[in-house]
């Protein structure tokens, strides 16, 4: 009886911008490789409550950093880059949506501007109905790194990563897996020959990290995968462990999402 | 100062999906100068306070109808008429978004799905935060029929011209335009020769109508144009006044829209 609980709550897997796009170009560069094999080892897994989140890439990133989108609105300029930067992740989304329905997968995209308001970036209010019903109804919702309203500062952007730490604690997650384009945490630049991901954190060691790292932490050694954990520890600390995997390596979305052993940094509590 | 007042109440514009595709191709297809005609009539109007909604025209309704999606959920197989609609028609909704933003008019699209929720095909719930913020900063809004999510019936279709009325009245609307492909309602088959579009209609008048139709009403001979006013009918009722006019006519969106005098009907209270 237990067991079966805990097998319904849901999992959410974030598709990381940078596995899923070409982040490097400053152009929007959908990798539609990661993308098509990404949804059908989705499709091949058939979790039940699954909750998709992808990451915006250089659909978003470049435009929303050109006009500063983040911090708020200033100026009457920037509208035109709130409205185009959202016009282009649905692109992008429209992409990940195609790869899923082709294939006959039941999903249906959830536009976070749509339905999030924030407050000085930070998710405020969240109406998630149309996503629960769809969840009860075993149609796969899918939500994305997006621009939203800011009771505060006018917009700001919310990333995927926030949208897939406050969907797991609002859902009380089994899990989330985070798919980006590495083999995990790295104990350095994921890049240099020395470095080594994790297997394992817990709190405490992200702590120590963070310590050691102390002022140098706007350089993120890590590859900026420390700023991406930071937005999940909230999920963490609420219980919900975090499975980072390569999502550019072939079956490891597949075996995370069945929980089987896969290549990557598990992050826990304790 | 009453004035000032009455000129910042919002418009709602309806573009009709047989107006901006082609209605009687089973297949998607979009009547690209229709959209991008209407799109710089609005840019050229340049009205405060704009919220568009626009149809599905023929890139939901076949879907739709095929897998009887307005009646609600029966059966699995549904499940995917339901998902590549939605998906359909934000595809219909990207090319309105672009004609608008490739001219630099900041818009932003709403999507029915992710923030109504209906009850037995009626909008229940509508979390319009994210609408209402985007108006008082000057971005316009942009909805479309859809499919949402239902309370009772499971999920249902949205008609853009429920949602039109339901905003008018939500927004205290100073009016709704309908631009569709007929040049008003008309006392007959539009398409026969004999007949002509009403000027001025009251709700008196509707209701003389739909009397004289009687029990062949399911017949609709004003070429459906009476179905689609009664759901307008609450609007109406509420003080704000219609105007019915040709979308694939040059200039009447923008005269409709600046309040000049323009060929359709007007709908009024009395």
């Amino acid at each position: 009886m237990e067991r079966k609980l805990m097998e319904s709550r849901p999992v959410v897997l974030k598709l990381g911008g940078s596995a899923i796009t070409d982040k490097l170009n400053q152009e929007p560069n959908p990798r539609s490789d990661v993308i098509s094999r990404a949804a059908a080892e989705i499709i091949k897994a058939h979790v039940k409550n699954l909750v998709i989140v992808h990451g915006a890439g250089s659909f978003g990133h470049p435009m929303a950093q050109e006009f500063m989108l983040k911090d708020g609105f200033r100026e009457e300029g920037q509208k035109m880059g709130f409205a185009v930067t959202h016009n282009m992740v649905s692109v992008l989304n429209g992409l990940v949506m195609d790869a899923l329905l082709v294939d006959d997968f039941p999903a249906l995209s959830i536009t976070p501007s749509s339905c999030v308001v924030a407050s000085d970036g930070r998710i405020k209010r969240f109406e998630d109905q149309p996503l629960r019903m769809l969840l009860r109804m075993g149609i796969t919702p899918v939500m994305y790194g997006d621009v939203v309203m800011d009771e505060r500062i006018g917009f700001t952007v919310v990333s995927g990563d926030q949208l897939a730490s406050v969907l797991a604690v609002k859902l009380d997650a089994r899990k989330i897996i985070m798919a980006g384009n590495t083999d995990g945490v790295y104990d350095g630049d994921p890049k240099s020959p020395g470095a080594k991901p994790y297997s394992r954190l817990t709190l405490a060691d992200l702590k120590k990290i963070e310590d050691k790292l102390g002022e140098s932490a706007g350089t993120d050694v890590t590859g900026g995968m420390l700023g991406k954990i930071v937005e999940l520890k909230p999920a963490v600390e609420a219980g919900i462990p975090v499975n980072v995997v390569n999502a550019t390596r072939a079956n490891s979305i597949y075996r995370a999402l069945v929980d089987e052993k896969v290549e990557g940094t598990l992050i826990e509590k304790g």
